[in-house]
């Protein structure tokens, strides 16, 4: 009954969320990274792919802690996100705009999982896993970190524009 | 063709797509407040709905400036987001932990709104557009004033369980 669901089923269904997430990512980035034109774009999406390997690995040991076997949840807010982007890719295609395009789609990307993580890691410190609360920070401040980037690129765009 | 298109054709698409998801969104934070249980929650929601209207006004001067008709364009990606938060309502109605998880849907959507605002902005900046980028700013800081008094609120709620 949804009337007896406690915190720590809202966390495990989260987590689901997120492990589907990253493994629809994983796969995108190579695409995108494919489709850019610029070699700092492609280098970005790169290092990310790598990072989100690392990040799916720290999913594993947050399942572990909770008891569970991983496994994904189908996460419809991902796969919008990441249809968005292949309409710009094809949209966009072979324009000017192609890498602003996939900067945009890979902030949303970003920033969808600033959100989850964020979630998550205050749920575990409500629910006392230290130990989870530390590995979902490592993912977050990594993410904080790639979208900073990411919208360094997208600025430089700009100072170019204006050069 | 594809290959002509433009930074500007960019721009439309994307103040579509977010046309479209504030109009989602206007309709979903009704529902949303009506569910949650903390008078707080409920506050923030119906805030954030007056807010909304605000922001779909400033859209509007955004099209004006590109001399386009306000029109919304199908955005998954935020259908993707509230699809989710129905899910997290009919889930874990009546249970202790669906405010929880109304707070992570409504993180979902300001980050969604964030990225696509924070990438509008930049846009309108290369573009030369000063007015549109005045206003999205403005509707970007409230985004992110929103997104952290929802923070402050999955916060308090770690706090209320330690005290």
């Amino acid at each position: 009954m949804a009337g007896n669901k406690t915190l720590n089923d809202l966390f495990v269904e989260t987590l689901k969320d997120i492990y589907y997430a990253e493994k629809q990512i994983l796969r995108a980035l190579p695409r995108m990274a494919k489709k850019a034109e610029s070699e700092e774009l492609r280098a970005a999406f790169e290092r990310h792919r790598e990072e989100t390997e690392v990040q799916i690995e720290r999913l594993d040991r947050v399942f572990e802690i909770v008891g569970k076997a991983p496994r994904g949840k189908t996460c419809d807010a991902i796969i919008g996100i990441i249809d968005e982007s292949k309409e710009v890719m094809e949209d966009f295609a072979e324009s000017d705009a192609l890498d602003a395009g996939l900067l945009a789609a890979a902030q949303a990307v970003e920033h969808y999982e600033i959100s989850r993580y964020g979630t998550l890691r205050t749920w575990a410190k409500q629910l006392g896993m230290n130990d989870a609360v530390k590995l979902l920070e490592q993912t977050l401040a990594e993410e904080k970190k790639t979208d900073e980037l990411l919208s360094q690129l997208a600025e430089a765009a700009v100072n170019r524009k204006a050069a």
